[in-house]
């Protein structure tokens, strides 16, 4: 087995989720993610840890099977399945397939239905220790438009790195953030969209739960979202490709939307719920290692010289004490080129342009 | 797809599992058992029934290395797992491998601590719709020293089959061994067993909780059993072959044991607990569509001219009330060939003698 699998699997454990003997994980991973699945649970043996793998989100094939056969009407929350994650301590979400469009004829629809029933069971993962990975197989290098070989140099590398060292960079941004009210995102002039943060903690995403981590996030106050934004990088959702989302914010709603391709996949996610409608995250793309864009959010969203926004569920460690959240079954990322023409303003004061950050220049 | 999957995925819905819309199911199975996998969420989408796959007893290379990297006293029972198997209705065990030595070279006592741990778990199975039941892997057809495309027919032949029709045939012999107390099995000069099943119920498996099923079986009271048995039929436990088991008992106890071949693997599953030297089950095959040795024994057992034993756990509804019951971690059945110079007596008559039946002969 290549050696980068097993330091993989040891960063997960150690750093992203602090695994403790006694834990009870529960690991989700594709077959083909089995490499990494087999020397997690060697690191979760040699812990004392209860290891248990399930299929359930990443098993496309049969999830296609099951949404296709099912009525949008008869969905429930599996209460087996809260069961179990209510007495997890660790969830390992690894990321892997042997088909990114394997659910690409599943009517949105019925899709919604189910994340809607499954809401309660995100919600009792998300106050877990969790971590979201992935593994690269070759699809998902084909997805990455990248030989096998190459993408498995990209992962590793992204993933098997120093993340005290991009700790500290990244606090750079925290310190600038968190205390923040305004921010106001600008680029060429499509985008010109502003919110506040104020009384929101800003987190530093530095390989916990997600891996690679390499951004800083926060949530918006919800009803303060204004103007307009073009996500210029497109977004890969549920096995379909969305390009040049347009979203119009009044009083924080989306209150106009398109998509130059599959926009009625855009309109259903959109129609999941009212927080849907809403942003529950703004995040600034910080590690310099992903270089390349991947049609993967768990990379795209944290590569340098961007920023993204998700419609959707924020987190609840980004709303500050008696702030009000923003509550959803879904969390959609999607991704503005910050490279050129661009600049981020908090409180009235540029803070990257162009991609470079004060902190870096001394002046931008 | 093979139409011979979706069958086999009706018949595990339908007639092993009555599963109902709402229940909450387990899979657990292999990747390389997949498309099954596939098409029993289908049946489970259509029933308005909610899914989770696992790969916990299936997924033999991420137990192999979870086990050798673990210590045989940090075990303890899985609370998330437990806690999911609570709240399940259906639990669907699916056997199918890449390779069926994969965990030849775990440690045994290690591998009985961790099942020991597990056992709260077993139990709490074993009260639910449970269903045990074989994909034709590559893997499992190779065991069975059969092509892939054979190995595919005598499986599906053997499950997709009128288990009416089966039953029917069974039921004779459940009237005989219902009402009964002693039974004798004798096979050439080495076998010659006997043991009561007085006010213990004869259950009829005709493809419900194992699938194929066919073979009628109860509990032995577990200290009843007095005599000596080789097992002339191999044995295929956790990776290993054992063959020519030979057993003493002497007032329920196995007092003397032997084995041709990995004697040691037979003596770690004896000194698994107190339960694991004492009989738990007594098992005739009676399904003559199983006419050649697998080295499975979910087939093996069912094969017609066979009887099987099994040391450990005695199954719940095969214990009369009041009766006393035998309690293992373990469960590991063993077969005797009884198609030539032998006969099954009970109460002092034979009721077969060399794979024929009194009630299809008239007489034996």
């Amino acid at each position: 087995m290549d050696p980068r699998i097993r330091e993989h699997a040891e960063i997960i454990a150690n750093h992203s989720v602090d695994l403790q003997s006694g834990d009870n994980v529960v690991i989700d991973a594709h077959p083909v993610a089995e490499d990494l699945v087999v020397a997690l649970h060697e690191v979760i043996g040699e812990k004392g840890a209860n290891p248990l793998t399930t299929t359930k989100r990443a098993g496309k094939r049969q999830t296609r099977a099951y949404l296709r056969a099912s009525d949008a009407d008869d969905f429930e929350t599996p209460e087996h399945e809260l069961a179990l994650i209510e007495e997890t301590d660790v969830y390992i979400a690894v990321r892997a397939t042997d088909n990114a469009t394997q659910t690409s004829d599943v009517d949105p629809e019925i899709r919604s239905a189910s994340q809607q029933a499954y809401s309660p069971i995100l919600e009792e993962r998300l106050s877990k220790r969790w971590c979201l990975t992935q593994f690269p197989a070759p699809a998902n290098a084909q997805l990455a438009e990248m030989s096998t070989e190459a993408y498995e140099n990209f992962v590793w590398d992204a993933v098997n790195k120093d993340w005290e060292e991009q700790r500290e960079h990244q606090e750079n941004m925290v310190e600038i953030l968190d205390p923040a009210d305004e921010v106001r995102i600008v680029s060429g002039d499509t985008t010109d969209l502003t919110m506040s943060v104020d009384g929101n903690p800003t987190i530093n995403d530095h390989g916990e739960h997600n891996l690679p981590g390499g951004e800083v996030f926060t949530a918006p106050r919800p009803s303060t979202v204004e103007g307009e934004v073009l996500f210029d990088m497109p977004l890969y959702h549920q096995g379909r490709e969305i390009t040049d989302v347009y979203l119009e914010f009044e009083g924080g709603e989306v209150v106009q939307h398109s998509a130059a391709k599959n926009e009625d996949v855009l309109s259903e996610v959109l129609n999941t719920d009212d927080g849907a409608r809403r942003l529950g995250e703004l995040g600034i793309g910080m590690n310099r290692d992903i270089d390349r864009f991947t049609y993967n959010m768990l990379f795209d969203e944290k590569m340098g010289d961007t920023v993204h926004m998700a419609v959707g569920r924020a987190y609840d460690d980004t709303v500050g004490e008696g702030n009000e959240t923003n509550d959803s079954a879904v969390h959609v990322d999607m991704i503005v080129d910050m490279s050129e023409d661009s600049f981020i303003e908090v409180d009235g004061e540029v803070v990257q342009r162009d991609g470079t950050f004060r902190f870096e220049d001394g002046e931008v």
